[in-house]
């Protein structure tokens, strides 16, 4: 097995927010938190990894629920095991109130969202988005489709959506949902970590994030925010008993597998967040440097920006039909682009496709930033 | 945040088959897989990260699949989502076929069975163990109990257990529930990748394990093995269609979260699993080795190995009134055991407890066996 992408420049819109520090992963290595999968859990004495506090996770927890507005947070197996106890936290309460066991998501949600319904059994109907070239959900369809469904048992948003990079209405649909007393989850995968959010200024119950796509940290690993009213249903311990011994797991949380582990991923996120919370101030400029990118990427042949202008995510999906005539004639058909690319020394785009690209620059230094136009400039003058 | 245990001898049972070998430990770092958490990703065309061709992920499976018996394989965020999958399948399965929605599972099984039959909805009922000193659970006990119930949902036996490492009377279970046409889980967390376990020779359908216990690897990551039939049901792919959009996940399993990622943690298991397959031949030593520093250890004292004899496992149990008396006039109290073991180099007894001591000796070098017994002699020795 060989990694073949040593010292390239990652372009990759799930990635760039989770480049795992130089120094992170000096540490974790030489220090020896690599040794086995337990390093953690040497302390434990307290039942469950989010209670351990040598090293201190449940600091690093409570950290994390602080940064983001939330009042508990809890590790988890990435952002979708995240977002799964969420839903099976609202299918219950669904139930017992009565609601309707469907959840109205985005339609530009990341699978992952989708496939946490189904787990939970929540159906998924989706208000309509503004269709090409933005793609935009608005408040005003979220509002049509509350009205329709009447009581759902969930809403919830992608804060940045993975296929344009659009932001979502989150202060105006938390207050709406908040005023209509509709449980809301924010899934912020591709922002938490990136660009600010905080969910008490948006009135979610709920964030989920990936800190492995936007928290500089190893796979996987997610976090949960939630506030204490929902955290006693969504982190409620083990209530089962087996009949003979009677054993009691009371510790354990059965949202979350009992005990989400951590692991040298979790080791990753805690070295790497007093860098993530200094980072997300310096979003603003990032603004700015996406806003400049994409100016001079539309400025080559007929490259044009899909999702909304001002940017105002790093994630860029560009529709390339330079790219994709350049496809019809050369050999390698659709993975010339990926290839060509890799040539220079960039690595990211997703092979085989060549009529549209996702990218992003986030965190890649202006020299860097230079090379991936120059890039995308020579590639389209390979047109005849 | 420090790592206090580099280079000490880890004794910990649920640790010793999960040491990572140095040589992974330093590929992983050198090659650049700790860049960031989807390092595995960068040519998935596929859309799961279990069909990766590159690197050899869909192969890596199907060489787990075969190396324990199975058919198909898939990995997953530690062996409790496995477990899980299994669960709900089982759950699915019997609601279907008018099963009870009971999972008799043995009373020395990890706590990570019962949360997963709590998250699946399905109650466990234990046959009894044979109680002190050696807690065997017989084959008897089984029968007796899934004569009780009639048709229960799903049968499971831990492989060895976490209590006192015994090994379950899997043929002789999987035989009689083959014949009952009861589906029969073997969770092998604590076995598989240590010592030889082959699911078509014990007739199970399902083999759970767990990476970072017994497969030297990161954590968390699990595998489930199980046969065709079975298959098509545990790892059904995504049915779910939201509303509007209409979008499809045809590849994504919902009861895996649609992909389990895997990240470094399984690139650690990728490059460790020759090693690991090599190691499992050597068993029959390391049973010699285990009874033989029994036998040592029972020589200190009052010991006493609690479990079964001959011992067919590497997890030891040892009843240490010694050690607990010494307590009771130590500042330290049971903190005492642990923190003498320290000083001398040896990590990953529980802390706090000293009545009883839980450890493994598995994959240490004779001269660090004998360090354990010297350390062990000295701090009973320690008793006025």
């Amino acid at each position: 097995m060989e990694y073949r992408y040593k010292d390239a420049i990652i372009i990759n819109p799930l990635m760039r927010g989770g480049i795992v520090p130089k120094d992170v992963q000096e540490r974790l290595f030489k220090e020896g938190w690599t040794e086995v999968g337990y390093t953690l859990c040497f302390d434990c004495i307290e039942g469950r990894s989010s209670l351990i506090t040598k090293p201190p996770i449940k600091r690093h927890l409570e950290d994390v629920a602080k940064f983001f507005g939330g009042d508990v947070a809890e590790h988890t197996f990435g952002c979708r095991a995240a977002q799964y106890a969420v839903m099976k936290a609202a299918k219950e309460a669904a139930v017992e109130r009565k609601l309707k066991k469907i959840v109205i998501a985005d339609p530009n949600s990341h699978y992952s969202t989708n496939i946490a319904a189904e787990m939970a059994g929540l159906q998924v109907v989706e208000p309509p988005h503004t269709g090409y070239p933005e793609y935009k959900v608005t408040l005003e369809a979220y509002e049509e489709k509350i009205d329709a469904i009447g009581e759902p048992a969930l809403v919830m948003a992608t804060h940045a959506d993975p296929y344009y990079g659009n932001i979502s209405p989150v202060e105006e649909l938390g207050k709406l949902c908040y005023e209509k007393e509709i449980p809301f989850l924010v899934n912020a995968a591709y922002t938490g970590g990136v660009m600010p959010i905080n969910i008490k200024d948006i009135k979610a119950d709920f964030l989920t994030l990936s800190a492995h796509k936007s928290m500089a940290s190893l796979a996987p690993l997610g976090y949960l925010v939630t506030t204490y009213e929902w955290s006693k249903r969504v982190f409620a311990v083990s209530k089962a008993a087996p009949d003979w011994t009677g054993r009691g797991f009371g510790k354990k949380i059965p949202g979350l597998f009992g005990c989400s582990v951590g692991g040298l991923p979790l080791a990753s996120s805690i070295m790497s967040f007093p860098l993530v919370k200094k980072r997300v101030k310096e979003w603003p400029e990032w603004e700015k440097k996406i806003n400049a990118f994409i100016d001079k990427l539309e400025e080559i042949d007929d490259l044009m920006l899909l999702g909304e202008r001002p940017h105002r995510h790093h994630l860029m999906h560009f529709e390339t039909p330079v790219f994709w005539e350049i496809s019809k004639h050369h050999r390698r058909r659709g993975f010339f682009l990926a290839e060509e690319m890799f040539r220079r020394g960039i690595v990211g785009l997703h092979k085989g496709l060549s009529k549209h690209v996702k990218l992003s620059i986030y965190g890649l230094t202006d020299e860097e930033i230079e090379k991936v136009v120059n890039a995308f400039e020579e590639i389209a003058a390979m047109k005849e």
